[in-house]
């Protein structure tokens, strides 16, 4: 086997890619927009978004794998319909999504978020610990990602909920599913994660709708798409004092343009789309496991349905 | 049994401190300073500091039991020399130690520090993250409290190093000791946290020539005392770039002044000493034992050596 592969990405690297597949396969071949000489030989498209040429002229294509947890990346309309397509589950990205949310977590469980505003206001403001079984934290989303990191937080002894759109039992985790259920465990979290999949149901959901059923004080933390969050709502919670603190790793235009509110705000922490990384040398491994079944005619595993958007 | 109780602390309160006592005896008696009728049958000085009347009217004591998991708030000069005391070791005290140092070391390692002073200028750069695999968090001091904490990191994956007095043999963590010792640990560490216990000997350990044999832009950590730091130094290090940043739960003197430089400084995060918490419902567990113990004639847990300093 010779699996013929072309890569597109602006955020990952080529070479450690190309390293990384090498220890994977005898023998392929590799190239990027510019370089491909026959493109009825490509096999496999290994892209985190679409190359301005499309992916047409790839007429013998085989499977389409995303670099990224999510497809959400990839322009839908741009897709060849009939070349199955793959989101990328790497244990390096869902380990250092995992460490994000224990950060964001005890961030604010310890309250370090008011202690840096107190340093910078000479304060010296002694608010005593709890514990973590103490603090409730909810999940939206309950896929592969948010059930790895609701085990991580429990296993921190956090009061874990989670959100899904489809009903799901968990150990020691109390689930919720539907409009009603969403609304019920915002109500009693103190801390909120988003990590849904971006779909036209998910777009917006944390919007003043939602916010209204937070616990006055609650804290909110985005992992997951920009498009996720009405950011004018946002902004209009944290001045009526519901949502008290917001951590952001997304943005509806990235990078947050300059002048936009969420920066230097005194109750927003951005962080620059660092949540989660796929490392070549982990998440190669997942990669060449789809490239063999691809090659093989076989199903892909973490094959994504277009019509429900993940 | 029915233990006559002296309690004194401006940190702890009385009234949780009486109720916790009530679970583990069915009668004792409890006092404070002005309200004490006979100190003569006083068994036992349940006390944060020595009160201004000092303990010499309790000639009949049995015990001091301190209700910090140090002892060097009590003045050594005006402790009765003949009567045992005791640290606290408290559940409570030790996990929120643990959740803090867990708090301030993934901040440094998923580099929210940075991420907070780039909000605040409003600036979007990608830092890529790591794994903890790949980041080395060095211990100062491995008692209780250190080997729980080097075993908690070691946990979420970190490599862990850890120096002591005497030398120890931990699982999976490179351990230290003696001068060259110290220097040798924290020139291969990124986050260096310090749980010593204060004494003659740690007394400004965390001063210009430790710094000197630091990586350069290491983070330090500090949960220990205030007089562990000769505070100018780290100011210099900083500045010099050889300490990136650090985060201080104590102060040479507590509450810090608003003056400080500390204060509004853009590495450092002043915590106001909230690392550890003793929780009456978990800590009157350990002091009913040792009440117990002091009642019985018995040996202390936890006893004070006192020229040893802990």
């Amino acid at each position: 086997m010779k699996p013929n592969i072309f890569f597109n990405s602006n955020l990952d690297s080529p070479e450690e890619w190309r390293a990384a597949l090498a220890m994977h396969f005898g023998d392929f071949k590799f190239s990027m927009a510019g370089d491909t000489e026959n493109p009825e030989n490509v096999d496999i498209a290994l892209v985190w978004t679409i190359p301005d040429g499309g992916l047409e002229r790839f007429i013998n294509l085989r499977a389409i794998l995303s670099l990224g947890a999510g497809v959400n990346q990839l322009d839908p309309t741009r897709l060849p319909a009939h070349v199955p397509l793959a989101r990328l589950v790497d244990p390096s990205l869902t380990r250092t999504m995992v460490d994000y949310a224990k950060t964001a977590v005890y961030r604010y469980h310890r309250r370090f978020h008011e202690f840096e505003r107190l340093s910078r206001h000479s304060e010296w403001k002694f608010i005593p610990p709890t514990l973590t079984r103490d603090t409730s934290v909810a999940l939206l989303g309950l896929g592969e990602l948010g059930r790895e990191i609701a085990g991580a937080l429990r296993h921190e002894g956090f009061k874990v909920l989670g959100w899904s759109r489809t009903p799901k039992q968990l150990n020691n985790i109390q689930t919720f599913t539907g409009r009603d259920g969403l609304a019920s465990m915002v109500a009693e979290s103190d801390i909120i994660i988003n990590v849904l999949p971006l779909t036209d149901d998910t777009r917006h959901i944390l919007r003043r709708e939602l916010f209204s059923h937070c616990r006055r004080g609650a804290c909110l933390i985005n992992m997951g798409r920009g498009l996720h969050l009405v950011e004018a709502d946002l902004l209009e919670a944290i001045d009526d004092r519901i949502i008290a603190d917001a951590t952001l790793d997304v943005g509806t235009v990235e990078p947050i343009p300059p002048a936009h509110p969420f920066w230097n705000h005194p109750h927003i922490l951005v962080t620059p789309h660092v949540a989660g990384l796929s490392m070549p040398e982990t998440a190669s491994k997942a990669i060449a496991e789809n490239i063999r079944k691809a090659m093989a005619g076989e199903r892909l595993l973490h094959q994504v349905d277009l019509g429900r958007g993940y």
